[in-house]
């Protein structure tokens, strides 16, 4: 059964070990950050850094591990159909839009969707890291530059994501204006459970 | 007065808002991991992923912040003889020697010696986040690729942070082999407070 997460809105989940996690982007050039916590505690979170690091990449798409604060995979890329995500920048907030979009009616954002998503289990603000962005197009430059472009997703892209642990996930529909190239969409996404 | 941190060992440390900290890389080719918290409230955490957010390069050096997990300014880079430090990897550990040295002797890394030291602050390990890897030279090629490289850094050069908030700062003396081409040195330090 497919959820959908409305534009600018988010969820949280649990996803048992070896299940399968599939998001969509249903409309195309739409962006959705996700993070991960072991359900057993909270306190082992997915990390970029630990996921630079065993990868030594950092564009993940199939084949990659996505890994934990405590070095233990949380999830694998099984299929991806898109191979553009990012795993820099933070879930878009009241913050960012301030600093970005000062002109724009002020938002809570991915960060602030993820937090009222998280909160009953347990997960407070201060613990929500930098986000595994899904189809999200950022550009590294030679000299190091990062820039924000629109993801190149089309109606239908999807990437399956499985865990390899307890996990309890957080999942938005980004809600900021340079992601998804101005317009804010919804994400659907689908849990299968191991057999 | 300098403080020398040994080989492949640590320290923690105050830093009040409005001092400076300069760390010097006393014989060239070392790495120094460097983390803060917010002294008020140690759940306001240096964040890699905010400050690509707001300074918009991967690559800091002098003029450049780092920001915190809040969205805040922690410190800004005032000097900097060296252009070179990395922000995408996190620090050493056990685990992170059994993965790429496994015929070394294990070693708790600067993970560890960052837990030990900041022990006494309150801080536990899982709140240990990507550090700012002073001198640390990693470069990223246009795949995405990420390696590990000697440091550019020479005997003598330093990078000057000052503090934007009071802080409790964790810095090491870099316990891995690749990242300070195979020979593991000091590191020392200096606090100038504020006038």
């Amino acid at each position: 059964m497919i959820e959908r997460i409305p534009p600018r809105s988010g969820a949280a989940f649990e996803l048992p070990r070896g299940s399968a996690l599939t998001v969509y982007d249903p409309e195309g050039m739409q962006v959705s950050d996700l993070v991960a916590y072991s359900a057993n505690d909270i306190r082992e979170v997915i990390s970029n850094g630990r996921t630079f690091d065993y990868e030594e990449t950092i564009r993940l798409t199939s084949g990659n591990r996505l890994w934990s604060n405590r070095s233990r995979v949380m999830l694998t890329i099984e299929q991806d159909t898109v191979g553009c995500h990012d795993f820099l920048l933070t879930p878009c907030s009241v913050d960012t839009f301030r600093h970005f979009y000062p002109d724009k009616p002020e938002h809570r954002g991915c960060f602030g969707n993820l937090a009222a998503a998280l909160a009953p289990y347990g997960v407070e603000p201060d613990a929500i890291p930098t986000a595994f962005n899904l189809f999200m197009n950022v550009p590294v430059d030679t000299s190091g530059s990062v820039s924000v472009l629109p993801p190149p997703s089309q109606a239908g892209d999807h990437i399956v994501l499985r865990a390899k642990m307890d996990l309890i996930i957080g999942l938005t529909a980004c809600s900021a204006y340079a992601s998804n190239g101005g317009s804010f969409k919804p994400i659907d996404y689908r849990i299968d459970t191991a057999a």
